[in-house]
């Protein structure tokens, strides 16, 4: 039985990886931990776990941690992660970190998207990024692993077949996500007030979302190529889940059919990535760690449409994957 | 044309008002005021308006108001209201007060009720109870006027002929209210951030909410005798609308078809009162100032079904109707 | 393992059963039936179920049916259940079966309000009523099962306790319902087309719900009394849940402090009832087979709140949960 | 006064056209008709009309119609209209037709892509496109306006002003567009039905999409050079509201200044649309005939966001623009 802590455990990630660890066979939460100024009794915080999981949340305790932990979840927000982190670590606990702290191997890139001076590159060179389908052997000895952010995931395994057959031009890419409102966080905003976001849909962070140079890291180094995308999100009035609808331009002739079959060679082994003969629908694969995905050709331009549930694949289905891997479990356990 | 000033116009239901005023032939808004802290231009506060109106949101100069306006919605909150809705009136302009100020007649009752001292018993005195179905003939020649709750329009207008009529039990009634979630106001609370309060529905204030009272105070004067109710409410998630499911004993034997006769009789005449035949649905009442309503029989009980738009019938467009009479306007121009 | 059919594998008990056996650690389903003009690939009937799921919709064959299945979770409509039902014990398979058909023990009752003769009066009279919280001793050796309805399960459980201390007036009982629009199946209508029903509340079946004599005949045998109720139940913008908000007449001086302790003492073993201080959400019960319930006190009556899914604890999760009970696995199983 | 009948009085843009007349101050509605079998007493088929338009929905009757209308709402579907607006023309009655049928000039294109002939060319040939903002000049003198679609709408005002200065590249357009539900209409159907659409999203009609010739038809005779779009749409959780973010490669070096100007001179005289300095929300545009603009530059390419409600703009709103402008009366009335 894995042991697992979760720090930072009062937001969407924290509560969705509580969800999915109450039934997954061979791992169990053992410890919550937050801020001292958030902590309180869990049912409090969430009151939908009354009578599912008797823990508290308390301030962090590095001992007591090393001693009831074999992993911890660390769904701590940038910056605060780096800082914690390597205590973690050191205390011989493996880490599945959320955070960007760790998903940015360019410490420059980093440092200028985020505002932040890295204070932990030692682990940072070390961890591995968390993308299972696309650099699985990476994590599977890793100590820390970089849960990667939901825009990227659902971009990258929709283009990583065609970049990596270098079937489409790696600076002539438009993904055009859409995402949940839990996409955004707990954290109350006007913009999010029901009678706000009922029946509503708008785009943000027009050129400066900071999952764009995620996505273009990701690609590149799967890749192989230098990979840039525009990359817009929007936001709608769903709970959870994120629809990416994809355009590129092929670098040369290709039907419908050589794409299916394209995908459907990358992906044959890869069990949480189902590939459709139209659109994905978000409510799919809502609760689960699913990325469906559906290429085609439209007047000669390639689309591509991807759809996550952003808290599972997009989240914590993807931390608990990666805490399959790095425990030595069956990568789909407590995830199907 | 009649000139209207908006006191407190940052929430929902000086947008709404501004709305409908926005589409009436005889008024118009001259003068937007707010509280110091939250002015702003009106297209940041709500940016549906641009090109629809060009007014700024100003803090209020009773001069300036005295000039431009002949009368005043008055949307700030209890409290607030009452230390400034007297220098409105010395300032010779008419008042149609959305807040809890002027609505209770027994001051003792209001301050148990909303925990604070009346700081202007002599012109709540004076103050018409702003629900013209009900009192219209007081309202008529008022400088000031105590427009109604929500809940209480909606709860009031369904139970008023039966009560009138004296055909059922005055201290046994439940009042099951639902209602959307601009009903809380445009402050952001988590239990309203869209991805708590999307598939949502809960009770609150069970046994405290304070329309409790300002039903009995309504339907005590308007049937003459002394009524309680058991009045709880519900929020779900919608936008907008209230459904009120009632349940009462009646007093003798009646008939459905009597039932039906009897409401017909009462509001023959309202043009803002519907009878229907079956349960109404608060979506045909989103966006109007119409109350539906629908009584009938079961197992010897009376049931009385209500919708509203909390903020049009329940808010901004009974102000305006209230408007229109103390401006000698036509009661439905620019309602219907 | 406990193999497990489901009959009529089209709605929406149908997939929540699935998505509930597909976890559960002691059962698995080996056989999907529709009638013939419904069947078709799993995945175009439930897209959600690619990957997780490979078994055809078939039409039922019985010899399979007995050869490949301990227990068949029976989703047909009422009326045909019971003329298949007889067919399934008879092969020796066991039923929790979802119809109204072996609900309701007063023939004559069933046949008055559900307008057909009752042709299975031998298995009827045997069946057990599945709500184990009340019923538990009769359904461990039951080779029938009854499964309640979605609103009667949440009204019973909300009154058992009070009605069984007989501390409130049996005929003085109004259950207020809300519940989401999945309780009407998934068969299209125009009130439930997306853009109708978004943002609307409507009662409906006024005095004429088929839930209402289950629920007095749950609580009359329950109670060991008889109990007559007025429910009125509406639909609202919800995918899933039920809120019920109850009000009774108490026969004695009750406090709210010997209320809780009644809810306790008699809820004190059972794993799917949570009392709550304060009335429950809907969300909190989303997606598990938790009744959430908060008696209190309000103006001398007693107000009852009740939360399920009206698709886990109001069909799917109870339905395992009865087949836990009859094949001697925990009680709990796959459903925590 | 002018008076208006709307024909195929039963489906949205027939209600919102009906909702918008009623607070035009200079037009009025008439006459209600619909095919034999769809008729049925107004409030029958739009109960939310109760007390609001006294008039039955009949079949109808041309000479009735010649004798009680100016202008006709034509509602029809494709293939039905253009059987029917021959007759309306010469009755004498003006039409604003809501169909396909007189929209694509083209004749082959339109048989090829609604796969019907086309049985009415001379009055095709003759046609106004009812898209005031840039083919005002000929809808004024029109006897019959075809009322160009949704998506159209959005798309074409977004990107006429950059086509118009050949400022990108007229055959490298992507447009991705999200509707809410009722652009869908009326009818039901299990993608539609609450529980399926409820938090989903997703694409459909990839590359096949009717309105896609019907945008590049716009633009193309907006820009005075052939213009081709990929046009994608999807549809979303939401009642009403389009929005569309349209990524063009720019043909020379443009700042986000001179875009900015560039669509001010543009739209300076226009009182529909609205120009942002951010991503439009469909909620700021939605109930009003507004089309809210936001142009920006993203990594060397253009962004254009561009939001309309689907039911307003995108079909009734534009046809009482349509209306006033073919009877005379200021574009605007009723519509701000």
């Amino acid at each position: 039985m894995i042991r697992v802590a979760i720090i930072g455990a009062t937001g969407y990630t924290a509560y969705e990886s509580i969800l999915i660890l109450l039934r997954h066979p061979q791992a169990q939460v053992t410890y919550l931990t937050a801020l001292p100024e958030e902590c309180a009794p869990l049912t409090e915080v969430f009151p939908a776990l009354q009578g599912r999981l008797d823990l508290p949340i308390e301030p962090v305790d590095l001992n007591k941690l090393a001693g009831c932990a074999d992993v911890a979840l660390c769904c701590l927000p940038h910056k605060v992660s780096m800082s914690f982190v390597p205590k973690l670590l050191a205390a011989g606990v493996k880490v599945v970190d959320f955070s960007a702290d760790y998903r940015i191997r360019d410490v420059a890139l980093y440092e200028k998207v985020y505002k932040v001076e890295h204070t932990d590159r030692e682990n940072l060179a070390r961890a591995a990024f968390g993308l299972p389908e696309l650099f699985r052997e990476k994590i599977v000895s890793a100590a820390l692993v970089a849960n990667p952010s939901c825009y990227p995931t659902a971009a990258s395994l929709a283009l990583a077949p065609l970049l990596k057959e270098r079937l489409i031009d790696p600076a002539d890419i438009y993904i055009n996500a859409v995402s949940g409102v839990s996409g955004a966080g707990r954290k109350t905003a006007l913009a999010f007030h029901f009678p706000e976001m009922n029946d509503n849909l708008f785009g943000y962070a027009v050129g400066t979302h900071r999952h764009m140079p995620e996505i273009e890291q990701i690609l590149t180094q799967a890749a192989g190529q230098l990979v840039q995308v525009l990359f817009q999100p929007h936001v709608v009035c769903m709970d959870r889940g994120i629809g990416e609808s994809i355009y590129c331009q092929p670098t040369g002739k290709i039907t419908p059919a050589q794409l299916t079959d394209l995908y459907q060679a990358f992906y044959a082994r890869e069990p949480f990535v189902r590939l459709l003969n139209k659109p994905p629908s978000t409510k799919n694969v809502a609760h689960t760690n699913f990325c469906d995905l559906y290429a085609t050709i439209v007047k000669d331009k390639i689309l591509v449409f991807s759809a996550i549930d952003n808290l599972i694949k997009g989240a914590s289905g993807q931390a608990v994957q990666n805490l399959n891997i790095i425990s030595g479990l069956p990568e789909t356990m407590g995830l199907l």
